[in-house]
Protein backbone atom coordinates (compact mmCIF):
# COMPACT_ATOMS: atom_id res chain seq x y z
CA UNK A 1 0.00 0.00 0.00
CA UNK A 2 1.26 3.46 -1.00
CA UNK A 3 1.07 5.97 2.17
CA UNK A 4 0.64 9.73 2.11
CA UNK A 5 4.72 9.92 2.87
CA UNK A 6 5.68 7.44 0.12
CA UNK A 7 2.89 9.16 -2.19
CA UNK A 8 4.67 12.63 -1.91
CA UNK A 9 8.10 11.21 -1.86
CA UNK A 10 7.38 9.85 -5.94
CA UNK A 11 5.62 13.42 -6.78
CA UNK A 12 8.81 15.09 -5.62
CA UNK A 13 10.90 13.05 -6.80
CA UNK A 14 8.55 13.03 -10.33
CA UNK A 15 8.98 17.14 -10.25
CA UNK A 16 12.32 16.68 -10.30
CA UNK A 17 13.08 14.17 -13.07
CA UNK A 18 10.40 16.31 -15.43
CA UNK A 19 12.76 19.49 -14.72
CA UNK A 20 15.64 17.84 -15.70
CA UNK A 21 14.22 16.11 -18.34
CA UNK A 22 12.96 20.28 -19.53
CA UNK A 23 16.70 21.26 -18.56
CA UNK A 24 17.89 18.96 -20.82
CA UNK A 25 15.40 19.95 -23.58
CA UNK A 26 16.02 23.21 -22.93
CA UNK A 27 19.88 22.80 -23.37
CA UNK A 28 19.72 20.75 -26.52
CA UNK A 29 17.58 23.27 -27.93
CA UNK A 30 20.44 26.12 -27.04
CA UNK A 31 23.12 24.06 -28.03
CA UNK A 32 21.26 23.51 -31.77
CA UNK A 33 20.42 27.68 -31.75
CA UNK A 34 24.37 28.18 -30.65
CA UNK A 35 25.29 25.90 -33.99
CA UNK A 36 23.40 28.10 -36.11
CA UNK A 37 24.84 30.96 -34.79
CA UNK A 38 28.59 29.83 -35.77
CA UNK A 39 27.32 28.62 -38.57
CA UNK A 40 26.34 32.69 -39.18
CA UNK A 41 29.22 33.94 -37.72
CA UNK A 42 32.03 31.19 -39.96
CA UNK A 43 29.62 32.83 -43.16
CA UNK A 44 30.33 36.42 -41.99
CA UNK A 45 33.59 35.86 -41.71
CA UNK A 46 33.99 33.91 -45.30
CA UNK A 47 34.78 30.56 -43.71
CA UNK A 48 32.93 28.40 -45.64
CA UNK A 49 34.56 24.97 -44.13
CA UNK A 50 33.68 25.88 -40.93
CA UNK A 51 30.46 26.76 -41.97
CA UNK A 52 29.99 23.21 -43.14
CA UNK A 53 31.14 22.02 -40.18
CA UNK A 54 27.16 22.35 -39.82
CA UNK A 55 26.17 19.15 -41.52
CA UNK A 56 26.59 15.51 -41.33
CA UNK A 57 28.70 13.49 -43.91
CA UNK A 58 25.46 12.40 -45.28
CA UNK A 59 23.42 15.40 -45.25
CA UNK A 60 20.73 16.13 -48.00
CA UNK A 61 20.15 19.36 -49.05
CA UNK A 62 16.90 20.72 -51.15
CA UNK A 63 16.55 23.56 -52.90
CA UNK A 64 16.02 23.78 -56.57
CA UNK A 65 17.24 20.30 -57.06
CA UNK A 66 17.86 17.77 -54.37
CA UNK A 67 22.21 17.22 -53.39
CA UNK A 68 23.31 14.03 -51.33
CA UNK A 69 26.44 14.13 -49.41
CA UNK A 70 28.56 16.66 -47.70
CA UNK A 71 30.93 16.83 -50.58
CA UNK A 72 27.91 17.87 -53.14
CA UNK A 73 26.25 20.07 -51.12
CA UNK A 74 30.00 21.94 -50.52
CA UNK A 75 30.17 21.94 -54.45
CA UNK A 76 26.59 23.56 -54.37
CA UNK A 77 27.94 26.44 -51.92
CA UNK A 78 31.28 26.83 -54.12
CA UNK A 79 29.03 27.33 -56.97
CA UNK A 80 26.43 29.61 -55.90
CA UNK A 81 28.70 31.62 -53.69
CA UNK A 82 32.42 31.65 -55.39
CA UNK A 83 33.00 34.92 -54.05
CA UNK A 84 33.67 36.33 -50.69
CA UNK A 85 31.54 39.25 -51.93
CA UNK A 86 28.77 36.81 -53.25
CA UNK A 87 28.30 35.17 -49.96
CA UNK A 88 27.75 39.01 -48.71
CA UNK A 89 26.44 39.32 -44.20
CA UNK A 90 24.34 36.37 -43.48
CA UNK A 91 21.65 37.05 -40.73
CA UNK A 92 19.16 34.11 -39.64
CA UNK A 93 16.47 35.17 -37.95
CA UNK A 94 13.06 33.75 -36.08
CA UNK A 95 14.30 30.79 -35.17
CA UNK A 96 11.67 27.95 -34.02
CA UNK A 97 13.34 24.93 -32.56
CA UNK A 98 11.61 21.41 -32.01
CA UNK A 99 13.08 18.89 -30.48
CA UNK A 100 11.74 14.87 -31.77
CA UNK A 101 12.42 13.22 -28.81
CA UNK A 102 16.23 12.98 -27.53
CA UNK A 103 17.81 12.42 -31.01
CA UNK A 104 16.40 14.43 -33.57
CA UNK A 105 14.77 18.10 -34.01
CA UNK A 106 13.67 20.20 -36.95
CA UNK A 107 14.18 23.95 -37.15
CA UNK A 108 12.04 26.48 -39.05
CA UNK A 109 13.82 29.66 -39.59
CA UNK A 110 14.57 32.40 -41.92
CA UNK A 111 17.76 34.05 -43.49
CA UNK A 112 18.85 37.26 -45.61
CA UNK A 113 21.87 37.90 -46.98
CA UNK A 114 22.75 41.34 -47.38
CA UNK A 115 24.90 42.21 -50.77
CA UNK A 116 26.14 44.84 -53.35
CA UNK A 117 24.46 45.04 -56.26
CA UNK A 118 27.36 43.62 -57.91
CA UNK A 119 27.45 40.90 -56.00
CA UNK A 120 23.89 39.79 -56.86
CA UNK A 121 22.22 41.74 -54.80
CA UNK A 122 19.94 41.07 -51.71
CA UNK A 123 18.29 37.60 -50.94
CA UNK A 124 16.81 35.65 -48.69
CA UNK A 125 13.71 33.17 -47.50
CA UNK A 126 12.65 30.80 -45.31
CA UNK A 127 14.33 26.90 -44.39
CA UNK A 128 13.62 24.05 -42.41
CA UNK A 129 16.59 22.09 -40.72
CA UNK A 130 16.44 18.24 -39.73
CA UNK A 131 19.09 18.01 -36.97
CA UNK A 132 20.47 14.43 -35.53
CA UNK A 133 22.31 14.06 -32.66
CA UNK A 134 25.99 12.25 -33.50
CA UNK A 135 28.95 11.51 -31.75
CA UNK A 136 30.33 14.79 -32.72
CA UNK A 137 27.07 17.01 -31.56
CA UNK A 138 23.83 18.29 -33.21
CA UNK A 139 24.27 18.03 -37.20
CA UNK A 140 22.48 18.85 -40.31
CA UNK A 141 20.65 15.85 -42.29
CA UNK A 142 18.42 17.49 -43.96
CA UNK A 143 18.25 21.34 -45.17
CA UNK A 144 15.66 22.48 -47.08
CA UNK A 145 16.20 26.07 -48.17
CA UNK A 146 14.23 28.45 -50.65
CA UNK B 1 29.88 -19.28 -18.24
CA UNK B 2 28.25 -18.80 -21.45
CA UNK B 3 28.25 -22.29 -23.42
CA UNK B 4 28.74 -22.53 -27.41
CA UNK B 5 24.81 -23.55 -27.09
CA UNK B 6 23.64 -20.46 -25.07
CA UNK B 7 25.77 -17.83 -27.11
CA UNK B 8 24.19 -19.84 -30.49
CA UNK B 9 20.36 -19.49 -29.27
CA UNK B 10 21.81 -15.78 -28.44
CA UNK B 11 22.90 -15.23 -31.99
CA UNK B 12 19.17 -16.62 -33.01
CA UNK B 13 17.24 -14.27 -30.94
CA UNK B 14 19.31 -11.08 -31.84
CA UNK B 15 18.96 -12.04 -35.94
CA UNK B 16 14.94 -12.58 -35.17
CA UNK B 17 15.46 -9.20 -32.77
CA UNK B 18 16.80 -7.73 -35.50
CA UNK B 19 14.90 -8.92 -38.32
CA UNK B 20 11.45 -7.98 -36.49
CA UNK B 21 13.02 -4.50 -36.04
CA UNK B 22 13.40 -4.42 -39.62
CA UNK B 23 9.99 -5.68 -40.70
CA UNK B 24 8.55 -2.72 -38.31
CA UNK B 25 10.55 0.08 -40.03
CA UNK B 26 9.61 -1.45 -43.33
CA UNK B 27 6.05 -1.81 -41.98
CA UNK B 28 6.26 1.81 -40.79
CA UNK B 29 7.67 3.03 -44.45
CA UNK B 30 5.28 1.38 -46.20
CA UNK B 31 2.22 2.96 -43.67
CA UNK B 32 3.74 6.72 -44.74
CA UNK B 33 3.95 5.80 -48.42
CA UNK B 34 0.34 4.34 -48.12
CA UNK B 35 -0.55 7.90 -46.69
CA UNK B 36 0.97 10.17 -49.48
CA UNK B 37 -0.70 7.53 -52.19
CA UNK B 38 -3.95 8.22 -50.42
CA UNK B 39 -3.51 11.54 -50.33
CA UNK B 40 -2.48 11.58 -54.04
CA UNK B 41 -6.09 10.21 -54.39
CA UNK B 42 -7.87 11.95 -52.17
CA UNK B 43 -6.49 15.34 -54.39
CA UNK B 44 -7.24 13.72 -58.08
CA UNK B 45 -11.09 13.37 -56.83
CA UNK B 46 -10.95 16.79 -55.73
CA UNK B 47 -11.78 15.56 -52.05
CA UNK B 48 -9.54 18.15 -50.05
CA UNK B 49 -10.97 17.31 -46.30
CA UNK B 50 -9.72 13.33 -47.39
CA UNK B 51 -6.18 15.19 -48.64
CA UNK B 52 -6.25 17.28 -45.47
CA UNK B 53 -6.45 14.15 -43.22
CA UNK B 54 -2.87 13.27 -43.67
CA UNK B 55 -1.89 16.54 -41.50
CA UNK B 56 -1.64 16.53 -38.11
CA UNK B 57 -3.94 19.52 -36.16
CA UNK B 58 -0.71 21.42 -35.31
CA UNK B 59 0.83 21.13 -38.79
CA UNK B 60 2.99 24.17 -40.15
CA UNK B 61 3.18 24.48 -43.51
CA UNK B 62 6.16 26.55 -45.55
CA UNK B 63 5.22 27.69 -49.00
CA UNK B 64 6.85 31.25 -50.20
CA UNK B 65 5.09 31.96 -45.96
CA UNK B 66 5.43 30.09 -42.92
CA UNK B 67 1.33 28.57 -41.89
CA UNK B 68 0.66 27.26 -38.45
CA UNK B 69 -1.81 24.82 -37.84
CA UNK B 70 -4.36 22.74 -40.08
CA UNK B 71 -7.04 25.79 -40.09
CA UNK B 72 -4.74 28.07 -42.21
CA UNK B 73 -3.24 25.30 -43.79
CA UNK B 74 -6.64 24.49 -45.26
CA UNK B 75 -7.85 28.28 -45.85
CA UNK B 76 -4.17 28.49 -47.71
CA UNK B 77 -5.15 25.30 -50.06
CA UNK B 78 -8.49 26.72 -50.75
CA UNK B 79 -6.89 30.44 -51.08
CA UNK B 80 -4.09 28.78 -53.70
CA UNK B 81 -6.86 25.78 -55.43
CA UNK B 82 -10.21 27.31 -55.61
CA UNK B 83 -11.34 25.42 -58.02
CA UNK B 84 -11.42 21.44 -59.09
CA UNK B 85 -9.77 22.72 -62.48
CA UNK B 86 -7.08 24.55 -60.23
CA UNK B 87 -6.52 21.04 -58.41
CA UNK B 88 -5.21 19.92 -61.85
CA UNK B 89 -4.39 16.31 -61.43
CA UNK B 90 -1.52 15.48 -58.77
CA UNK B 91 1.67 13.11 -59.25
CA UNK B 92 4.24 12.26 -56.70
CA UNK B 93 7.54 10.88 -57.04
CA UNK B 94 11.04 9.55 -56.44
CA UNK B 95 9.56 9.19 -52.53
CA UNK B 96 12.70 8.78 -50.46
CA UNK B 97 11.35 7.90 -47.00
CA UNK B 98 14.03 7.93 -43.62
CA UNK B 99 12.50 6.76 -40.07
CA UNK B 100 13.87 8.38 -37.55
CA UNK B 101 13.24 6.46 -34.61
CA UNK B 102 10.19 5.08 -34.23
CA UNK B 103 8.06 7.94 -33.77
CA UNK B 104 9.03 10.23 -36.89
CA UNK B 105 10.27 9.67 -40.30
CA UNK B 106 11.01 12.61 -42.67
CA UNK B 107 9.93 12.05 -46.65
CA UNK B 108 11.46 13.69 -49.40
CA UNK B 109 9.52 13.70 -53.03
CA UNK B 110 8.39 15.43 -56.44
CA UNK B 111 5.17 16.81 -56.88
CA UNK B 112 3.56 17.76 -60.31
CA UNK B 113 0.27 19.28 -61.28
CA UNK B 114 -1.36 18.78 -64.63
CA UNK B 115 -3.57 21.59 -65.40
CA UNK B 116 -5.39 23.41 -68.99
CA UNK B 117 -3.52 26.70 -69.36
CA UNK B 118 -7.11 28.15 -68.32
CA UNK B 119 -6.29 26.38 -64.69
CA UNK B 120 -3.07 27.74 -64.49
CA UNK B 121 -0.85 25.89 -66.01
CA UNK B 122 1.41 22.93 -65.24
CA UNK B 123 3.83 23.20 -62.04
CA UNK B 124 5.70 20.85 -59.54
CA UNK B 125 8.25 20.86 -57.46
CA UNK B 126 9.85 19.29 -54.69
CA UNK B 127 8.86 18.46 -50.57
CA UNK B 128 10.17 17.43 -47.72
CA UNK B 129 7.90 16.18 -44.78
CA UNK B 130 8.16 15.34 -41.63
CA UNK B 131 5.96 12.94 -40.28
CA UNK B 132 5.14 11.92 -36.46
CA UNK B 133 3.60 8.83 -35.21
CA UNK B 134 0.14 9.47 -33.68
CA UNK B 135 -2.57 8.10 -31.79
CA UNK B 136 -4.44 8.55 -34.93
CA UNK B 137 -1.69 7.16 -37.57
CA UNK B 138 1.25 8.61 -39.21
CA UNK B 139 0.52 12.42 -39.51
CA UNK B 140 2.22 15.24 -41.40
CA UNK B 141 3.67 17.82 -38.80
CA UNK B 142 5.57 19.99 -41.32
CA UNK B 143 5.15 20.52 -45.13
CA UNK B 144 7.85 22.28 -47.19
CA UNK B 145 6.92 22.59 -50.30
CA UNK B 146 8.41 24.48 -53.54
Amino acid sequence: MITKKTASKILVLSAAVLAAMAQTRSSQEAEIRSILSRQEAAWNLGETEAFLQGYAPNTTFVGDKITHGLEEVRVRYQTHYPTRASMGHLTFSDLEVHMMGAEYAYVIGRWRLERTAEAGGDTGGIYTLLFQRTAKGWKIILDHTT
